[in-house]
């Protein structure tokens, strides 16, 4: 946002205060959390889809649905069979602390490994509020074209990883795999990449793998 | 955006006031303004290209083109051969009516037809701003997947017309065209829908007669 900056820093600086208490929170839990940032159909829904399939139990998830409206999303987390409560933000742009803050106490965050906070849907605005997550990861698919990373590259700076998904598209679209990978490293060159397709599953073993490690290194240090 | 609503909206009304006067002269020299919307790699900056070599110089165009960071797209415009000026946001999520008025100062648009504004892609934040424009057109393309319209309806409400595009995904993703379009009409009735493949050139025709039909609309409406 370009208006009113001084009220806006106010409630971002209101927002990581709330997001250090939650971090803090999560840390005494052994509870790891991503924030997952991408476009409107990028395809966030689909790959928590297949990470809970590939997971199958071994990590506990629960997962925070952010909406601007509907609640399709939350359905097939439910569907999917992972606890998941749904933030409808009625319209806005992305979440907030105070959102997930209110969101863990309806979801009952004791008893999981892993929450997934899937964010708006929205290259630009999430990118800017810590919602004490331990890492950001942004999804990008492939026929959104492979100048994104150096056209919207906040996301890709604020993240620890980026997914490259619908790499089965590559043969039908004009964007390339492997430029959108050196575009990401351009603008963040310790990024790890994920090439995904979530309609094939390749490439969706690595994904878990960074998912597993991560999990067991935030178990590793609790308390 | 949720947040600090008192003052934005002041923001958004004055705004709004910025607007009707941008309006107003577009109406004296008889311009017509087009605000194109959507989510990052829907295909805006390759559709203008495909309009702009289609109208073949029948149409005189001006572009403004809304970014985040990069020129990239105000680059390919000015490849393209038409007159355009750049409106950075440094990161922000929208275009406002007063980087319209200061874009057109550089702009020189009297000898022109019609102006498009390509804003920042991002299918939430730009649906709530005017920017004098006579339509806004939301484009949207068929691998985002075809339930999007339902899930982002603000700019299929906001439009007057719709573009989904890169249609030639259809044998190769899970979303189809003829559901995008009954989901984007059950968002909005009124919208005319053009389904458009930028690659193969299907469906462009329709798009352009759309553009000439209003452009002279608007020229008889002059004075």
């Amino acid at each position: 946002m370009t208006v009113n900056i001084p009220v806006l820093k106010e409630v971002t600086e209101a927002n990581s205060m709330l997001a250090d208490v939650l971090r803090t929170r999560f840390a005494e839990q052994g509870v790891f959390v991503l924030d997952l940032i991408a476009s409107p159909g990028a395809g966030k829904t689909t790959l928590l889809e297949r990470t809970i399939e590939g997971l199958d139990g071994s990590v506990r998830l629960g997962v925070i649905e952010g909406d601007p409206h509907t609640s399709i999303d939350a359905e097939r987390m439910s569907a999917a069979g992972v606890p998941v409560v749904e933030v409808n933000t009625g319209g806005g742009c992305h979440l907030e602390a105070r959102m997930i803050q209110s969101a863990l106490g309806q979801l009952g965050a004791d008893d999981i490994d892993a929450l997934v906070i899937e964010n708006v849907g929205n290259l630009i605005c999430p990118t800017g509020w810590d919602l004490g997550e331990d890492a950001k990861v942004v999804i990008v698919s492939l026929p959104e074209g492979d100048d994104k990373p150096l056209k919207y590259p906040m996301g890709f700076l604020a993240a620890d990883a980026a997914v490259i998904n619908k790499t089965d598209l590559e043969p039908y679209s004009p964007a390339e795999v492997e430029t959108m990978r050196e575009n990401a490293l351009s603008v963040n060159p310790d990024l790890e990449i994920f090439e995904v397709s979530c309609m094939t599953g390749d490439g969706v073993d690595a994904w878990l793998d960074w998912i597993r490690g991560r999990v067991a290194e935030k178990r590793a240090r609790q308390g």
